[in-house]
């Protein structure tokens, strides 16, 4: 598998890949993998001939209150994970590589940002396309794989390449969970033991939410209760926000008549954990959770 | 010469060209063409194989109260003259093929744009960049050209294609003047006869400013004084703004010690006309005014 830290590194590895015929795809991450990620690489592997990944936690989508410099980082044990997969190469920029001294651009959507993390973190999502942006000049993939985890940052994604006729396709890949139904992310490594089984709240509230619905609840605003008052059951939790809108335009939505996204934001302790459900209405079946 | 009028149109006949191995040149412009543009294209085409200009007056880089409705517009005597120098293909979308329903991302340049044309002109930058951003990912092409007689706006994309890590180089190219001395601009054609004449003080006044610093002098406040001076002497004249800052930093500078711009705006009647030149003070010469 090949590292590098320089854009024309990376840049000369795709352009041979190119000039061979292949096929590239592109999973940027901010490294501490987990198996949401690895999921995200094997999905690239199976669609793409050449697989490359960026490992860069990006300073510009973490609010100046937020955990950037404690955000986990092992470089050593994302590569060896990484390998295990079949990525081909690696990209892991330093800081000054990605945002060198005098840098002063920033790509913004509008709307869809304005609501759910875009209020709770605000510029965030200005962070989060400035360097997808980049990643994808740099990268120049075909295809660029994005978890529905983050199912804000999906549809600002798409909606980023869309707009600005990015010439590649976004690829979004379900959830990916422990066991107990707990959604994997870099984060979880902030939760001791017992708020571990107290972030279990989430998914179940969303799942309870789907059951609702598969049992012909429609009116949003009952959905959302139940949502609440389950995680205000749980004395360890506090809700950043629960909200449903439609998908994939954000929209307020009061009754459901259409797929919506029933999305979460719930403090564990110091730490911020986000989950989602898409709620369907046509045949009754939510996914993942 | 082929003429198109959407994306996927350009895209593909930019693709065969990569095909068969030919490098591309891109000229974006907003019509009306003029011998400014036309040396663009000769540019373009005497360092790539393949030239394409985009003809799209672009409506987020107007403001409300600008010329957007009556901006000139002749796509037929655009096309004889593009084909005339050479140019391949004229891609000239519709705003809706730009700018379709729910589209609502923008890409700013922070601090360089917020001086000169970008005080003048909220919002100007932000609708030149987002445009341009999107035409760069539409054509993709090795090099783009722009006239120096938008100073400003050359340094803005520069810093935006850096910035993003755009894969393609900004080439800049002097402005071209009629016989008098008046840099060739689309908007010239609002000019009477009389507003016509007015108008050359842009051009005297930036010289003998040249002239000046050519002579020894390096005292900025001066200098812009003197061209303040020459412009305030013209009663068709008024001045939006007269400023000099370093180039291509756009810092201001007091006493002249490297290449600095000297750049303005004057409205002469309705018409709000810009002019530059860049004031070396090494070898004592200027560019082409």
């Amino acid at each position: 598998m090949y590292i590098c830290h320089t854009v024309a590194e990376i840049r000369k590895f795709v352009r041979e890949a190119r000039t061979r015929g292949q096929t590239v795809g592109f999973v940027p991450t901010m490294g501490y993998l987990h198996e949401g990620h690895l999921e995200l690489m094997r999905q690239a592997k199976e669609r793409c001939d050449v697989v490359v990944i960026s490992i860069f936690v990006n300073p510009t989508q973490f609010g100046p209150q937020e955990d950037f410099a404690r955000y986990p980082r092992d470089l050593e044990r994302d590569v060896q994970m990484a390998g295990e997969v079949g990525v081909d190469a690696v990209f892991n920029p330093s800081v000054e590589e990605i945002y060198p001294a005098g840098y002063c651009t920033y790509v913004e959507v509008e709307r869809i940002t304005e609501r759910l993390c875009g209020l709770s973190r605000p510029g965030h999502f200005r962070g989060v396309t400035t360097v997808v942006a980049k990643l994808f000049n740099i990268v120049a993939p075909d295809q660029a794989f994005f978890g529905q985890k983050d199912a804000q940052q999906v549809l600002v994604i798409k909606r980023m390449a869309a707009d600005l006729n990015m010439d590649l396709e976004v690829v979004t890949v379900p959830t990916v969970r422990e066991a107990d139904g707990l959604a994997m992310s870099s984060r979880n490594v902030y939760l001791d033991a017992v708020q571990r089984q107290a972030a279990l709240v989430l998914s179940r509230s969303l799942q309870a939410a789907a059951e609702a619905v598969a049992a012909g609840q429609r009116d949003v605003s009952t959905i959302r209760q139940l949502v609440v008052d389950m995680i205000k059951a749980e004395p360890l939790a506090e809700i950043d926000y629960v909200e449903i809108y439609s998908h994939p335009d954000l929209e307020p939505v009061v009754t459901l008549n259409g797929p919506a996204l029933l999305a979460l934001a719930v403090k564990i302790g110091r730490t911020r954990l986000i989950d989602n459900i898409i709620l369907g209405v046509r045949d009754h079946v939510s996914n993942n959770v």
